[in-house]
C-alpha cells in the first residue's frame, strides 16, 4: 500500500526481495507506527532471525518472508554440485522452519517453494524455480487479499461507520491486507466512510498498526477503547464489523481470532449490526470438528500488566500500569460461533460461516 | 480497609478528620498503586483544592472530603459575630461547592452540613454541629457499604470466580466501596473465591485500583484485559459479576456506570452470569425517565492514545501508544438497560431494577 515518507507517496508491499543483492527487504514493523524504515536481510539467517524476532509478523508476510529465504538460500549456493545443493537447502528450509515454530504459515510457505524447485534438473534450474515460486507466492498472496477486497466492497456504503478489530490489515500479508482489504477497495471505488478502531490491548494493534495503515491510506478513522464498541452500537454508531480470523474451522464455520472478537459479534448480534470475519484460504483449517478444541495461547501477564508507548523525550519504553502487587490472565485469542457471524468474505467470495463445509473444493480443500 | 506498610496493617479510610489539629486527612489517590501517602489538608481551600486536583475521586469520598471541608473552614472562624461567621460560612460553601462543578455528591454533603449548622444558636454551637453532621455523614457513607456488603456477600458462595469493573472500591467511598462491599464481607464470613478486574481503559481503574484493593485485603485476583472477559465466559471461567453505578434511574432501572459496562452486562445475559450492580442510595435518580437521556462525557483523547505508568527507572510517566497521526473517540460510560441485570444491590437490600420504582420510599425518595 501507499506509504507517505516526508511528503512523498509511494507504494511498498510487507515484503519484498531484491534479485540483484539478493536481499529479503521488510518493513520494520516493531518501529511501527513511530517511525517507517526498510530493512534488508543479507542471508536467510538473518531473514529467519527477523521471523523470530518479529521484525515481520501476520500470516501471509511470514509466510512470504520464509518462501524469499528458502530462494534466498538457494540463490547463495556457488557451484554445481546438486548433491551438496540439496543438503544446503536443507539446512535453510530447516532454519526457516524453525523460525517461528508455532507458525504454519512459514512451514506451507517453503514446502510450496520446495515443491516447485524439484521441478528443475540442475542447480542453475533449482534456484531460478526456487526464485519464481517465492515470488508467486508473495504475489498469490497479495492477489487473494485484493480479491477479499473486491468482494468485500460490495458491503460498504457511502457514510458507513465500520468498526475493526486488531490488525489483518496490510502489514500482516504482502499487501492490501484481509479485514482492511474492503476498506481500501471501497475508498478506490469513491465511497467515504469512517472507521472505528478497537485499541486492542493489551498489545494495542489496532491503535498501533491499523490506525496507522488508515492514516497513511488517508480513510477517516478514530481509535476507540475496546470498552467502547458496545455504547457506539447501542447509539446506533456502527453500521459494519469487519474482522481477520488467524484460524477458521472449515467444518463448523467458527472463527478464532485476537481475544475481544467474540465480545464484539456477540453485540453486533444483539444489534442487528452485519459482522463480516474475512480470511484468506490458507488459515481455514478443514480437521477440527470443535472450536472448543482450539487451543488458546495463553501470553506473558507483562502484556496486561503495562503499555509501550513513546515517552514525552521520545523515547519507546514499556510502563506499567497495573498494582505492581497483582498479576494478570492473558488469553491471546477467542472462539465466535458462527450464528454471530454474517458472512465471512473470501478470495472466492462471501460464505455464510456453515457453507464453507458444502463450498469445500472451491475453497482449495483438497480431500 | 485495612493497608500493610512496611510489614504494619493499619485500618484507615480514604477521608477523616483530625480535630485537634483542624485537618482533614486524605489518601493520596494519584500515587496510588504505586505509592501510598496520607496527606493532610490545613485549610477548607487546601480541601477544595484536593478535590479539583483529585487527590481524593469517587462519589462517596468527595462528598464526605467537602463535609469535612466545611467544617473545617467553620471552626477556623474566630470570635463570636454570627453575622460575620455566616457571611464566612458562605465564602466557605461556594469554595467547596465550585471544587467539582458537575459532581453532586459535595452539594449535597454540605447542603447536609450547613442544613445541621443552622440549628445551633450561636456561632460555637453551629461550629460543632457542623463538625458532628460532618463526620455523620462520613459514618453513613461507610455504614450504607457495609450494609451492601451484608446484602451482597449472599450471593457468594465458596469457590466462585467473581468477574468485577472499573473501581467502585473503598478508595471512591469512606471505607468498604460498593461493588467490592460484597467481597470483602464475605471475605469475613471466610469464604474464598477469585476475583478477575477488568483492567478498565482507557484510565485502567480496575488495573490499578480495584488490584491493589485487593491486594491489600489479600483477596485472590487477576487482572484481564477488557477483551478477555467474554472469552472466560464462554469457558465457563466467570459465576458472577459485580459492578458500581455513578447513576441510576430509579424510574426505569437503568444503570449508568464506566464505559464497558453494558458490554459485560450483554456478555453476561448471554452466558446466563447473574450480573449485579452495587449502588449507594444517593446515586439513585429518580427523575430521569429516560437512560437515552443521560449525557454521556465525551472524554479527552489522550486517554485512550496512551497510558500512565511506572517507567523501569521507577519514574510515573505517560507514554504515548498509538499512531500519532490518528485521534480518539473516547465516551466515559455507558447505559445497561434493567433486563440485563438480575438485581440492584442497596444498603436496603437487593431489588430487580424494576423495583426501585415501587419501593421508592424504602430508598429514600422524598416526594
Amino acid at each position: 500500500m501507499n506509504v507517505t515518507l516526508r511528503g512523498r507517496t509511494e507504494h511498498f508491499r510487507t515484503v519484498s526481495f531484491d534479485a540483484k543483492t539478493n536481499t529479503v527487504r521488510l518493513i520494520e514493523q516493531r518501529l511501527l507506527p513511530h517511525e517507517f524504515k526498510i530493512v534488508g536481510t543479507k542471508d536467510f539467517h538473518e531473514t529467519a532471525r527477523a521471523i523470530t524476532d518479529m521484525i515481520v509478523r501476520g500470516a501471509g508476510a511470514i509466510g512470504s518472508t520464509a518462501a524469499y529465504g528458502l530462494a534466498q538460500g538457494a540463490q547463495a549456493f556457488r557451484g554445481g554440485d546438486l548433491k551438496k545443493f540439496s543438503a544446503h537447502v536443507k539446512t535453510v528450509y530447516q532454519t526457516l522452519a524453525d523460525a517461528r515454530p508455532t507458525a504454519v504459515d512459514p512451514v506451507n510457505a517453503i514446502n510450496d517453494v520446495r515443491r516447485e524447485m524439484a521441478r528443475g534438473n540442475n542447480v542453475a534450474e533449482q534456484q531460478s524455480l526456487a526464485l519464481a515460486a517465492a515470488e508467486e507466492f508473495a504475489n498469490e498472496d497479495a492477489r487473494h487479499c485484493a480479491e477479499i477486497g473486491a468482494h468485500g466492497a460490495k458491503l460498504i456504503r457511502h457514510g458507513m461507520r465500520i468498526l475493526t478489530h486488531c490488525n489483518a490489515g496490510w502489514l500482516a500479508f504482502v499487501d492490501t491486507g484481509t479485514a482492511t482489504a474492503p476498506l481500501y477497495a471501497a475508498q478506490a471505488q469513491g465511497k467515504k466512510f469512517h472507521v472505528f478502531c478497537d485499541e486492542t490491548r493489551p498489545r494495542s494493534q489496532g491503535a498501533t498498526l491499523t490506525a496507522w495503515e488508515l492514516a497513511q491510506q488517508k480513510i477517516s478513522h478514530q481509535i476507540i477503547a475496546d470498552n467502547a464498541a458496545g455504547h457506539l452500537m447501542q447509539r446506533g454508531e456502527i453500521d459494519l464489523v469487519i474482522v481477520g480470523s488467524d484460524r477458521t474451522l472449515g467444518r463448523t464455520g467458527e472463527v478464532t481470532n485476537k481475544v475481544g472478537t467474540y465480545t464484539k459479534a456477540v453485540l453486533a448480534a444483539r444489534h442487528k449490526i452485519p459482522f463480516y470475519v474475512a480470511i484468506p484460504l490458507s488459515t481455514i483449517d478443514w480437521n477440527l470438528k470443535r472450536g472448543f478444541d482450539i487451543p488458546i495461547e495463553d501470553r506473558h501477564e507483562s502484556e496486561v500488566l503495562g503499555a509501550w508507548g513513546i515517552t514525552s523525550r521520545g523515547q519507546r519504553e514499556y510502563v506499567r500500569v497495573a498494582n505492581p502487587t497483582s498479576s494478570a490472565r492473558n488469553p491471546g485469542f477467542d472462539v465466535t460461533p458462527p450464528e454471530l457471524i454474517t458472512g465471512i468474505i473470501t478470495p472466492a467470495g462471501i460464505f455464510r460461516p456453515k457453507e464453507l463445509w458444502p463450498h469445500r473444493a472451491k475453497l482449495g480443500f483438497i480431500t
